[in-house]
């Protein structure tokens, strides 16, 4: 029973192209970053896109979405860009019942050497092995319900809508 | 109702001392590896000690579960190096009920660039944050209940005694 | 009899702002660069601008020659993006008499881990100390006179013009 | 007209057992360090022993003395313990005329993330390609002829032992 990683890109697996001085997108990180972090988590890895999240459009979280259902898997872990991590969670919660997916992703490219995605893989993949069915947001270190949180753009970090 | 973190030392906190190529304890490296993955769980540090885990009596291990016993949160972080976490465990388990206790660690120094100890910080401040009353390992992205849980040290990863 | 830095900004300094994902200049990274080197040359540092190299006008390239003219040190290491290395280097030989002048870059930013930029640093301070008066750039571990070198853009690499 | 790289060991290539806890040579990491600084050096690399420079012999500096001699080229970088660096020099001094040494190495193994040692790999190619016949030591961003230096083992740096 083990769990699945979609991979949408995003922050987290951004690169840069030393001959241009722009950033990119090549492979994922994601195995070799599991390799450091030692991980023994049952684990397989889907590439569904490599994109900036800015670039996501209702088509991309569909896809996102029904990558969930089809998983044999019901513990997902999907990595995305922040920017709209938010709406992609909508879309997954409104299409995937029963199971249980955790977005997460990184405020600094993984290659860039002091980047927070080591940091949230490790909390994303204990959160999706230990919470219970629903979609969540994985990021500076704690948890959200899909419906319960926002991006705060001005701190780069995320915050609950309402703590009631 | 924040978290815990409990510091004992261990290969996570290593150093490298360059005039006698030995490896040393200085200041824990906790706040900086929480400030990097941009942490913002509401958690407090304690430093119980610098060592080897491998020199821990049980004494030491007494002084674990007592602060766990004396901290006023009920979601706690341990420190620790990996080759006496089990027995550190257990003694937690013997002395502290009503609490979530999670011990982690790491194979590699956090200062020696390559470490394991970022992803096992995340995984272990999430699995702390969920996990039900009891004493856990987290390791390996992994949890595991404290009685069944062995260091394999031929490989140099944690994993259950059996697995029924 | 020291060494003189006059930093202009380039990849070198560049910097990752995680708030819009773009690329950024903050203060230079000369000083920590070189007490990561455990350097003991007697240096010292001037930051003239902080800019890419494809923004550098004649009057900035004056402005470098200007600064390496009126240092009280014959000996200078200018930190500049590669891309215009080349054209500034050109306007120094013309305008500073007298003076070993060495210009050096990177083309991963330093900030971003992998980066050449220590590498080159270290070469381009010993050239620094040991070629003759004139005008050189150090890049890829080796030195080139100012007027027999380009960027060979599609390898990201500096090479002679003419081997004679 | 290159480069020869001769190998011998020291904290340069020291590594952590993440098994034991103990440092230990494996490959050299030259190649790789090499690569990161994309030199385009035309150089070439001979591993000759690795081993701290503590437990080098006389036997030992004899056979980089040797080395020395029967590289095809004129332009020698021997990486090495910091601690008989200086002793090693002396014998490759008295057995070998006409040609250009500089040895190197490290306070933290390159490895250990934090390492001079890229920096000083960049300083002794440099030194390496322009000083005139004789042996020197490169570190901390100085070259040192063979016959006026001495480690420091205080602070953990070299200087000279006459400053005439």
């Amino acid at each position: 029973m083990g769990i699945r990683f979609l991979v949408t890109g995003g922050t987290f697996d951004k690169e840069y192209n030393e001959l241009n001085g722009e950033l990119l997108f090549q492979q994922t990180h994601l195995p070799e970053m599991l390799t450091l972090g030692r991980s023994r988590v049952d684990a397989k890895i889907t590439t569904l896109m490599m994109i900036d999240s800015l670039q996501m459009t209702e088509d991309h979280r569909t896809l996102v979405a029904r990558a969930c259902l089809e998983a044999p898997e019901d513990r997902i872990v999907v990595t995305h860009g922040t920017d709209t991590m938010v709406e992609t969670a909508r879309v997954v919660a409104q299409l995937v019942p029963g199971k249980t997916v955790v977005l997460t992703g990184a405020m600094i490219p993984w290659k860039f050497g002091s980047s927070d995605g080591l940091f949230n893989l490790g909390s994303a993949l204990a959160f999706a092995q230990v919470l219970p069915t629903g979609v969540y947001l994985s990021m500076n270190g704690r948890w959200f319900p899909w419906d319960n949180v926002r991006k705060n753009k001005t701190k780069g970090e995320f915050e609950a809508i309402s703590t009631d």
